[in-house]
């Protein structure tokens, strides 16, 4: 059968983006190496219209896809499964950008552009594309951002992903292209579909281009390390700072040591940030289209605040950037020393220190000596939450006990109204475990919109439903 | 049939509460007196339990229902159908404030809310909840805000609705509650389901309460009149406020000079905002968190505009008060002046003026001596186009002859990619019309969506799809 789907393919798309074997092996595993799986064939559609081609095809064949943009997934989303049938469609060929316009802050593009392409294009107008992935904006794709519904650094101010897309253009599973790329602030007329596949992660069809909104690019940055008492402190201060800076507060980020350690260890020209070691640092941005000293309204308001800052340093030039050179790098730091048991979680900011209290006391209770690594945006009540032991193996053991020590964290963050995958998805790696969170009425409804939209389960299967 | 319902209501919500006859006839006309129909029953639930429970009654029974809040609806879509044998579902009753987090910066509160009272709950803990319909505050209430994803004079900064709003609690069609209150600002664990009933105006269940988002509350606040030589100057001139000004601009708003005649003539305590009459004025609001002189600022920036802008003040106490006194008491104006063929459209900012132009002329072709009546949220590329003649009886003749000017209007909004509802809705007025703007594919996602949550098309029919 798949030799007739791959004539198909070929007529399509032409010989050279159809590929196989070792050329396909590329495609068919994530980046940090945790999920490969088995493609009947990688293609390279070059425009819309190839992919509405390939899709047609694979729908009249019963052939699953998985859409990929640059497989920068943490979850296994954009990646076939093992002993699988399914055919990738990666759309990285088509990064166009179409449209740029400066007056009505909006940019059209394809959906294989990558983020750094588009913010370099809306730096070149004299815009901001504010979406904050720093360590893979080479790499990840705006389609693959819309489809995960990214968050980053810049959420606090400027929203997720799912705020910054004012129009889309998508593939439909049976190979019709809705044309949904509107440039407009606002349309009430009827629902809005755009946000059914904004996080869908390609469960319900291939965006191929989408509108974005742009932001005036701000003029002056100041950053300021600090080192706080405990999160809970970090939490006020972000309170506090929002009733005195408001919008500028453009990035608030917290570190824990033990994260802190992983960094200065492992990351060549990292320094220490302070004179001397706290339990927790947060990193703060703000920003601001006006040329303004920065510096001194964040050290205003910084010697503001009162109790609990244990020491804090501000800047807006090399040594700032060295504090963001900390934060960009702690993911390649993990990644080196090797794996660890990962969490990305959300609770509302004001259950943030009290979750970190929880699951920090109820792991150590079960896991003598554990090393937790804390850090994120926490801005956003968002942490990525990770757990090991100090020594190769006892983590070893550790990792095996992951289901446990998932159970321990995801039950303290649901008690406490919280979201088991902020930012990241769920892909594979937590399809299952969030039905053990979602109650029959939420899950049923998934379902059927699922079935609505792709009633042959053919968009993506096995990832997120 | 009815009898055997109006038992299970009253045991519901008790006798009181279930209204018919005379008592019902106020809740089945929309407050401008345009659209009214019939209802079996008008029901007033105290609780949520009791919105499912009278649902679940009426699903039971194939009795349709009509969401109702204030009932303050520009589109028909909050009141019954004429001869219709619906149940008007009013939520007012249910004004509760659950919660207000002023470290997560959200409040969580039942549908029936007014927009004032929660407001002022913002208010009265340092926080603002920005949505800005200050004509209606006191009436509208939030379920309904939300299920209109209402727009209003704060969207340029702080965005619609949908964008204020972070979880979500909802009977659907079959008497069941889903529980979304989520007070997270990233959650990425599959289907964004809220986004489905935020803007379906009730068409795919009732909303029962909501998590909001807060903001820091501004300290400063200044304003400028400005008069602008046309509306391509308007767009050019936020466009450059936004690069010199950026998040600090709350408001951006157009007048036309047919616009102030009728506030001027008609509204009392308004005078002229300038020293002299221009044909289009442009009101704007910088605000900001910091104690900081924002007159200067703007007084600054539009000196550097350059041409284009005829003449200008900028003021922060009673003048400034009594130009947003003008732009408050448009709507009552043309009340009070008579019916005119009201349109709310959008298009992308930088082809405001090419609409405006391209409108003008085609209607003035058609219907000699047209006045145009023109006024809105620029900055979103909303305007709110009204057509009418000056004189009663060749009024009437226009207002027979609706259906042409709209098509005349909607064809040039639609040739620019514009939206024919930009913030009203659809309801009953635009259900039709949008059929010739959106296409098949559109069409029949949007239906499916509604068939798969509402499949016995219960849930306020005859309003959007």
């Amino acid at each position: 059968m798949y030799s007739r789907v791959q004539k198909i393919l070929w007529n399509v798309v032409g010989l050279d983006y159809v590929l196989s074997g070792e050329m396909a092996a590329p495609y068919c595993i994530d980046w940090r190496g945790r999920y490969s799986g088995d493609a009947l064939a990688v293609v390279l559609p070059g425009d819309k219209q190839q992919v509405a081609a390939v899709v047609a095809a694979c729908a009249e064949h019963g052939l699953a896809i998985v859409p990929q943009g640059g497989n920068t997934s943490l979850c296994g989303g954009a990646v076939p499964l093992p002993h699988s049938q399914q055919i990738v469609v990666n759309l990285s060929r088509m990064n166009r950008i179409y449209a740029l316009d400066t007056v009505n802050y909006t940019l059209t593009a394809e959906a294989g552009c990558s983020l750094a392409a588009i913010r370099k294009a809306a730096e070149q107008a004299n815009r901001l594309f504010p979406l904050g992935l720093s360590a893979i904006a080479e790499y990840c794709e705006i389609g693959g951002n819309i489809s995960t519904n990214a968050g980053g650094v810049g959420v606090l101010r400027y929203g997720n992903m799912r705020d910054l897309v004012l129009g889309l253009e998508v593939v439909l599973p049976d190979g019709r292209i809705w044309d949904g790329l509107r440039r407009l602030r606002k349309d009430n007329t009827g629902y809005d579909l755009k946000q059914l596949f904004i996080g869908a992660e390609g469960t319900l069809g291939i965006i191929t281009a989408a509108v974005l909104k742009l932001f005036p690019r701000p003029r002056s940055v100041a950053s300021a390390c600090v080192a706080v008492r405990d999160p809970a402190v970090a939490v006020g201060l972000l309170a506090y700072l929002r009733e005195n800076c408001g919008d500028k507060i453009s990035a608030f980020e917290i570190i824990s040591s033990s994260c802190l350690d992983l960094v200065l260890h492992h990351i060549s020209n990292a320094h220490e940030p302070l004179s001397r070691r706290h339990d927790w640092i947060v990193l703060i941005e703000l920003s601001d289209v006006l040329p303004v000293s920065l510096d001194l309204s964040l050290n205003y308001a910084l010697q503001g605040f009162g109790e609990g800052i244990l020491e804090f340093s501000v800047d807006s030039n090399e040594r700032a950037a060295s504090w963001w050179y900390l934060r960009k790098n702690i993911s390649e730091a993990q990644k080196l020393e090797g794996f660890s048991v990962k969490h990305d979680v959300a609770v509302p900011l004001s259950h943030v220190a009290e979750f970190l209290t929880q699951a920090n006391s109820a792991l150590r209770a079960v896991f003598n000596g554990v090393r937790i690594v804390a850090f994120g945006h926490i801005g956003d009540g968002n942490i990525h939450y990770n757990v090991s032991m100090p020594d190769a193996v006892r983590n070893s053991v550790l990792i095996e006990k992951s289901q446990q020590v998932n159970r321990i964290v995801y039950d303290i963050v649901n008690g406490l109204g919280g979201s088991i995958s902020a930012e990241h998805g769920l892909g594979q790696l937590k399809r299952n475990e969030i039905c053990q969170y979602k109650d029959a009425i939420e899950m049923g409804l998934m379902r059927s919109i699922k079935f609505t939209i792709d009633p042959e389960n053919l968009m993506n299967p096995g990832k997120v439903i």
